[in-house]
């Protein structure tokens, strides 16, 4: 099943170039391919954000690199008034609203917009992360959350969604290497943050065929090989590329 | 049935100081009261608001005053993010999650908190307002948005929301008198403001027994007057004021 990919630039041995696979795809109006990466803080989702969008730049793809909370100006405005600790405490509720919030204005103006296009999109962090955080760590519960986010999604599901499933001490220790103090959010205990990666495990059980659940502590280049192979699924050779 | 009140302090004619009446109080965990004045721009509410609040505050009421979008630094914030034209256009989902989120932090960190004290609360704008211009004039569907808002209210259900039912011809008067210039919500159309003030109608037929739906366009001093009356229904004499 597992090919020898070299990790320097293995697009090249598994044809990511060319048209995007519609098989699969739950987004019929949409021509592009959303790719959300999830997980706990020091999971290395930036890392192999990076990794993804030269891969598929270098086989000729346009790809989008976004993030969340954020992606546009009005996200990133409502991100900085939910993170920033002179705001806190938000309630649980109010946080998950202003995440849902600026999340919809994320899909509307760059997500689905770049999807039209027939863009590739790759998005650090995504609904699953409000599920993860506000509904299981904030006690709301995560069906209530997905609902809510559904005013966000407005029918929308990524194609398909890279777990990286971080133990605390590997997020921590990486945490501390990159010399960033704790924001709000990350300050929280050992018990908040085994909860958020439990539903983010949960929720990958829900739909495993839209899911790639990988161990963050593993070395980055094997799980940039592993998340290349899958999404070469999505991203198949065109025909002149099988030659 | 109408008495014959002064409009300068019509307070002391019909006794309103004292004790909150928990006859027809809808949120039992409170001790205040929610007043809310709703109504399209033009329809003089925040001129109501304050007559009531001095008229309260005569008789010996604590009574907070506030507003919505806002009444909250965070909800302050977050008014200026979806008002402000440079940020346009934002989609209906959005700005129905932007002012649910904000009403969340208004009700959690201004209004119970306020009701827990015994407070009397004017709250210029409130819940209806969201149902009828996302809901209603942007389409998003009355219900829904109420139902969005169950995330913001935990809850929580006004003691009395006053009506004030202006038409469209009175509004830009009143908006021209003032030299406020119209922001982007005000600046819509005529069919939209029909929607919005139909369904502000609408959401008041639905509960009778807890709105006060006045022509916005009669006097002040007459819209104050029936306001006190049926204000005194919820704030009764208490027994020292009977002697």
């Amino acid at each position: 099943m597992h090919r020898a990919v070299r990790p320097a630039h293995p697009v090249r041995a598994v044809s990511l170039s060319g048209a995007i696979a519609t098989v699969g795809c739950v987004n019929q109006a949409a021509r592009g391919a959303l790719i959300v990466f999830e997980g706990g803080d020091g999971a290395g989702k930036s890392t192999q954000v990076t990794a993804l969008a030269h891969t598929l730049q270098d086989a000729g793809h346009t790809v989008t690199c976004t993030r969340e909370p954020g992606g546009t100006p009005l996200a990133e405005a409502v991100r900085s008034l939910v993170l920033d600790p002179t705001n806190a405490p938000v309630s649980p509720a109010t946080e998950a609203l202003l995440f849902a919030s600026a999340r919809a204005d994320h899909v509307a103006r760059l997500i689905h917009p770049a999807l039209e296009r027939g863009e590739i999109v790759l998005c650090d962090r995504f609904v699953d992360s409000s599920a993860a955080y506000q509904g299981a760590g904030r006690g709301l519960g995560t069906a209530a959350v997905r609902d809510l986010n559904e005013w966000a999604l407005q029918g929308l599901v990524p194609h398909l969604t890279v777990l990286l499933d971080v133990d605390r001490a590997t997020a921590e220790s990486r945490r501390r290497s990159r010399g960033v103090a704790a924001d709000r959010v990350e300050s929280e205990a050992a018990a908040f943050h085994e909860a958020v990666n439990a539903a983010f495990r949960d929720l990958a059980e829900l739909a495993p065929s839209r899911y790639l659940v990988l161990d963050a502590a593993a070395p980055a280049e094997d799980i940039t090989r592993a998340v290349l192979q899958r999404v070469s699924a999505l991203v198949p050779a065109p025909p002149e590329a099988a030659r």
